[in-house]
């Protein structure tokens, strides 16, 4: 049996609040151990209302964004979070940085991971995370990269919800039912004080995706009354016993 | 808690042994009544060995294929098995057809449902049954319909593996271990004895989909030792409570 | 230069309302005529809460929709709306039928069309409607077709936003400010007493589009503060003199 | 050894001109018999100028255009045209008229078939061409159909080119170098009187097909100095001996 | 309201003139102040002609190609054409030569840009181009970046025609007419002398894309008479106030 | 007339083997001079078996995995293999590696290259061999690449089978029957002895498209009684005289 851990690569710090703070709190609630691999801060292109500020300076744009991330990644139960300064906007993994997320990735061994959509033309930063998630999985499979640990197996990687899903051509094959953990990832939402304007934002997607999990669970015949969802995209076929 | 209960609707009255029969076997083993309708024989189209013999008319060429679908549902232990004698080559259903299909969905209230592949160039058949499927379900939705009936929830509804694939555009997101069973597909495949030049095809294809099961339940790091799988694509997201 | 006129063809009568009630309401005050078609009330499929109550009968299903339907209608200014009630569930037309949607067509002179999306595996009456609308256009164009009446030009044909937008392959390619009419839109969605599980989520569609509005027309940086919008996908390229 | 035979599949009479006259002039030269069957002469939908005159009938508008595409099959050495007359926008196949298909397909024995793109939302007749094209070569490939009758192999279907291709999603594979045959060509497509405002755009179409030859052949390093050519894409694999 | 600004990312140096040289020159004639980006002169890859000739270095190369862009740009009324110099063949650029881009960007603030498909198994450099563009059209979004410049909006981006359209997957969404401007394309394109093979082929597709801008526009029944036109996709939906 | 020469380029060094070792061995057999370009020996990532063994080094691996190759190579009948080294798991060309590539392919002038799938989740490396299989193709076009050498034409690119053909989005266009040279491939394939778990797997393969050639050639009427055949996928359009 797979361990009860799982991996969000995330491209910039908030990323994981958004797009899986739901999985992140029902998962930690039922027991995995939970680990967020932050990209980048989002420092250069994702902190606007910070940069308007008077003064502002790169460190100071980081630890802010830090501190939102770990005040949310702790509302919502998360494990571990690591923060792996790489830049963005754009971002850009040489050969090391590869290997230090393959290092996280064998060493947390997660039976699922996240990461972003296949495409993103308003992001290039996100699908590129995307690209280093099946890169690092593939190294983290290969028996000669630094022989002796623990191989990877074949975790899932699920893609998050992107905004605008449509344009990045992202299409869920599963609904989760967040509804017990709402609280939490609003609460988690609302530490990302610098993205106010994307509060109500998200609210409004996991009550749609609610209704998305209502119709697809049986609708008006058998359907279960979830309140709130999030959605995600396997990449690979899932392996089951039963259909 | 859905019924253990599960429909397959088969164009012509071998597909569903080559497709799904693995997965009938399987689910018919863990309690599930599985109903299986023909909507043809594949009389015109699919019975090429029996039209080679001298004097082979239409109802015998029904006849036979009829005991050899019925032959095959018995080894693979399916509950009913239902002929609508729809015509084939093409198949083309009326308003009233469709409304027979309706009424067999609503009576056996599948937790799951099985089709063809949404393209196929080569039997438009095939397609033309999935076609109905969609349409069928949809209507067994409709409170409208004959009202007072159970009206249907909200079943999956799994495109089984069409010969050549990559021409039908069908890619499967999950596969089922048959391995278990294998022993009676094998039995109910040799039921076709109309077909036998498909006999090593479709072990092929279960063979090699194990090692597909293989490789994504995690290959040569944890990865399970199933012999024989089947793939299927999922039409609808699934609703689930943990990834 | 083109009429002011619109032609919105839905396969069921509240369709108009959730999925383009905005774009109507903003036409219509732009000194459009707007005409809807209604080929069928839903009456079968679309009505879950009226046949819940006892006695129900077609014809009380198919009244009140049309009232709703009118009613809402008028809260969004439309000029004409015609009811065909060509039956659902599935939506079925013959040539006769095809022949009334472009004597409608031709009358109108639209200076653009609307209907539903072009795949929709939940619901085959909405892909089916589509199939019309490019049909009915094609043969409003012909010019063998009733000889001496004035022949249809090339107007676009928006397909509008259907619910589960990425399970339906729909991906809008133009976003339309409604915000001038989002409480004409509110007040014809309340209209639809039948469905009210659905006013709160195109309401949070409708913010949502307007977020999309937002970020797309300039966003942090220029971009249009619009709170409710309306998504399209055309079918035909524009044609235009200036990018 | 297949026998040098070929069937083109026309929605409306003209149609064999524009996009394959090349393909039938080139193959007639080689010593193939070539069979168009046009399905109907395109008299609502495709002869704006005829019914621009004065007391136009329909008989009158199908006398015309028949004329002007035996004229052009003349050109090309067509070697047998039929007409079906099964009517225009919309074109619409009963079964009756289907088996028609399937007794011309059988007698020609094609070694490859042509008709149109799948897709083509400006003509739905032209896409409903091809599903018949598929349905119909299925039927004649059934052993039970008219049983006696010579069964067809596997010929290839080429889907010619559409006018806006990328609007249809039409992707060619193959480039058929016609420069030999291109005034044959030119001769059929100036048969097409009704039509003139058409000529220099297929013109333009050929000869820069002729210019995609001579990239794909290898361009200025050893490309071939085709002037002319015809582009088309396959609906099945190919069999081949060496690549 | 937008400056009247343009920018167009060309991989090498000629591509402006054919793909979107109408563009430009309709756009400076309604007073748009248009840049063109050359990443290379497409020195080595674009250059047969030159090569050919006994004794040819690579800075000659550049130089006769400079000097044929610039000629072109001056016909069609270019305000500012710039040469990167990033060399072909392939084209690549490190972190500095992306900043040089964004400031070209933030300098220019377009109302829209211009780049090359999504694909081109043809010509990487081509793909590759436009994947610059994007990121550097976000990098040219963030406030980190170089803070207390003027952040870049959202412009669309739009690519322009490719060779052999079909290949590249590319597919227009919209037609520019460029009747009025066509000389000065023709007289632009004559500038080119390397490539005279060219010359002819893209009036071909100037003249035709004229019959679809014809055709979109009304066709028969109320078309306008361009002549001459281009044909873009864009990547980001519009925003508009009116269908 | 194109020379009789092929070149493949392989990710790693077994992959010639089970994609396209009948083709090589066919071709060979037909005088065609097939040279083999592994760009790293899979050492990391393809070698399980051997990493399990105590003390292994990555130089034994290598060692062994070429040994293995070049048996492969000599039992199909490859006249010659080049093992680049550039490493795998991830797999990464710098400039200079690109052109030792096309130095290669200027050298062999190949009537046809082959690589591998387009999309490739579970192998990032073997996408990236096709991103510069199509990249070096076009370098070697280039007139100014290394001036004088004889330039390349425009040889196809076949993509060979990918295992899990249909999470590639892999779809094959031509069949070739390679019944005559099955046993080399078998025993070829029995070099690979580090990889016998896909001993089996890659026999299905080839017995299936054998039933997939029979079937496209003509089925049971007419079709080739091919045993073996192996499908590729070509990226660009072929040029004939002849459909």
């Amino acid at each position: 049996m797979a361990d009860k851990t799982a991996l969000v690569i995330s491209a910039h710090s908030a990323d994981f609040v958004w797009r899986c703070g739901g999985a992140i709190a029902l998962h930690a609630a039922r027991g995995y151990d939970v680990t967020v691999a932050c990209l980048s801060y989002g420092e250069r292109g994702e902190s606007a209302k910070l940069w308007k500020n008077e003064g502002m300076t790169l460190d100071r744009v980081k630890t802010e964004r830090r501190a939102e991330a770990e005040n949310a990644a702790e509302a919502l139960g998360v494990a571990d979070i690591q923060f792996f300064d790489l830049g963005d906007y754009p971002l850009d993994l040489d050969r090391d940085a590869k290997f230090r997320i393959v290092d996280l990735i064998r060493k947390v061994q997660p039976a699922f991971m996240m990461s972003h959509s296949k495409y993103d033309p308003y992001n290039t930063d996100h699908m590129y995370a995307t690209e280093i998630a099946l890169e690092t999985r593939m190294i983290a499979q290969a028996w000669g990269h630094n022989p002796g640990e623990k191989v990877l197996g074949a975790p899932q990687l699920y893609l998050f919800e992107p905004h605008q899903t449509e344009q990045m051509g992202w299409k869920p094959d599963v609904f989760l039912d967040i509804s017990p953990v709402w609280e939490k990832k609003r609460a988690a939402i609302e530490c990302m004080k610098g993205q106010e304007h994307l509060w109500a934002y998200y609210t409004n997607v996991a009550e749609n995706r609610g209704n998305h999990f209502r119709r697809n669970s049986g609708g008006q015949s058998g359907g279960r009354a979830a309140t709130h969802a999030e959605g995600f995209q396997s990449v690979f076929p899932r392996c089951v016993d039963e259909l």
